[in-house]
């Protein structure tokens, strides 16, 4: 199943690596505890609003920018597989 | 505050009233209560997203549609507000 929170975690954990930033340092820059955003970026917790728009805030990313490539995984996952038809087969 | 919860209530609203359907009709097909559904789509309460995937099924919308129409009004409300600049003043 296709689901919000584990795109938004994904978007969220690639921006702070490619930042070379800790969970340390970005969950204190966000005022979140660490395992919270842990579990935000694991996808196993939902993000309140609030809190998603400090973690952005923290990544200086605008929360559209996040949403943005959110809905573009989603997509992405959402596309019908390709489907290899083996025309040699009875 | 720009909120995502505000913005995802807006866009699943408009999708139910643009469909002439009832918030009753939704929360059934959603198997959501109607409380529920009602609070969401008012911003008052975060979607989880496993109820946000059923929503958008009673919708017939898809998840990355929803979350893209989002993004786009995320972004309406971040862009900088049009200043009116009285060249007449002192």
């Amino acid at each position: 199943m296709v689901l919000m929170r584990t795109h938004i975690g994904q978007v969220l954990r690639g921006a702070r690596i490619s930042q070379k930033r800790t969970l340390r340092e970005v969950a204190k820059a966000a005022r979140v505890s660490l395992g919270y955003l842990s579990e935000v970026e694991r996808g196993q917790k939902e993000a309140s609003s609030e809190l998603l728009n400090s973690i952005c805030l923290a990544l200086n990313l605008s929360l559209s920018n996040v949403i943005s490539s959110v809905a573009h995984q989603i997509y992405l996952e959402e596309a019908p597989q390709l489907t290899v038809v083996d025309t040699n087969a009875a």
